[in-house]
């Protein structure tokens, strides 16, 4: 199964330290060495961004340059969204490499899924088709055309979060659909066989980090106004109260908190 | 002005040289130090692939990390294009940094753009919008949904040229419109004010580059059976046939030459 990360902040924030671990889990000993990528929207004046810039290789994470680099230059964002890949379906190569982005009212939208679909072949009747050969993208680019015919342009968070909890569990009868999506503004995570998240806010403690093993005191890299959220495949400290979702439900994050969770 | 870099090979190429001294050019002391970026599309079994990796600063790329990055760890592929910004609609930011890129017919499309339109905000009725504020991506947009409701999917080149120089001819009575466009196939390469091109193919021979004052032995960096061009708003080197092309001519690059060229 391929792995899933994702933040949401109030304020600009550096995913640098979920990365240290996460991009661990990108190796070949784990079974996670068919590329991995990672999405930052940008920032303006410290209100979300429109623009989304997107890193992906098709080799492992650990160990890889560009990886190492976005932790030792990190990107402040309000929101991203990172994968590892183990191919399923589609050979290891960019094209199939997550997170996806598209543009849609003007914004850029990034996508990225965890577990497979069967049977899963739609027709794509609108301004949206898959690059690649992955289940993903498809289901992405359904996920597009669908809030592009059903709400008018810039619709409210609540108006997308009806729409893609139903388009999801549409899709989510092919198997496991676990994805991560956000447009900047928010960050979408769907549930379906595996997906928890934390938040972090005031007074910050001090974190395990399962997958390096080591120390971090969030205290010192965060200051008072500070909120975030990170939703993970799996819980990336041994120390913090995760919230293992259910299958079906879909958690709206927003200003770096939950926001709405909506069930199957 | 901006300046624009492009380069379509036959093989996979890295554009590591030509970035050598064309970063140079997005320095404080030049006037380009409002953003820059770089666009290079994947490849599949040496074949021309569809989906484009983008790197966008809103900084100098003199003296920046990632672009010497590029230059240390380069990138091979079939098309690239280039962009140094100096702002002259929008601010300086990531969302108004070039190139720019949306997907189309199940493949992406890039596009940077070096000029100024004047009184340039035609209505966007299609699936295009733009996400930044640029009368740049706002061509781009034109552009893709002309392209889209003109043409079918996945045209062939021929008819992808001859539709785009009529709306390239049409957007450039706006104002300068010198632009890169690629899709990964192809690369076009409309002159408006300023734009040129060079061929290299076996015998390579030493070049003198023009920015860094630098030589380079291309006969060691390129086989026998390379082939590629390289376009450019000024020559990069001091001692090659470099074409200056004429206002409104369209140039297209196929498998690392120059395939067709049409006139104003």
């Amino acid at each position: 199964m391929c792995q899933l990360l994702g933040m949401n902040s109030l304020l600009p924030a550096s995913l640098a330290l979920s990365l240290s671990g996460f991009s661990l889990r990108g190796a070949a000993a784990s079974g996670h060495a068919d590329g991995w990528g990672a999405a930052f929207f940008d920032t303006q004046s410290d209100a979300p961004g429109k623009r989304v810039r997107c890193f992906i290789e098709d080799a492992a994470s650990a160990g890889s340059p560009m990886a190492a680099r976005l932790q030792s230059h990190p990107i402040k964002t309000h929101n991203a969204v990172a994968h590892v890949r183990r191919a399923t379906v589609g050979p290891a190569s960019l094209a199939n490499s997550h997170p996806f982005a598209r543009e849609l009212w003007g914004r850029h939208w990034v996508f990225a899924h965890n577990g497979h679909l069967e049977g899963f072949d739609p027709p794509l009747l609108g301004a949206f088709r898959p690059v690649g050969a992955t289940d993903s993208e498809r289901a992405f680019c359904l996920i597009m055309e669908g809030l592009s015919r059903a709400l008018g342009p810039s619709p409210p968070i609540g108006e997308l979060t009806a729409a893609i909890h139903a388009m999801a569990a549409s899709i989510g009868r092919h198997g496991a659909f676990n994805f991560l999506l956000s447009n900047g503004q928010a960050l979408w995570a769907r549930a379906s066989t595996k997906l928890c998240y934390v938040q972090r806010s005031h007074p910050f403690q001090q974190i395990h980090m399962t997958d390096t093993g080591r120390h971090a005191d969030l205290a010192a890299l965060n200051g008072p106004r500070d909120r975030l959220c990170i939703v993970a495949t799996e819980p990336l400290t041994s120390n913090e109260p995760w919230v293992h979702m259910e299958a079906g439900q879909l958690a709206v994050f927003a200003d770096g908190a939950l926001v709405q969770l909506l069930c199957a």
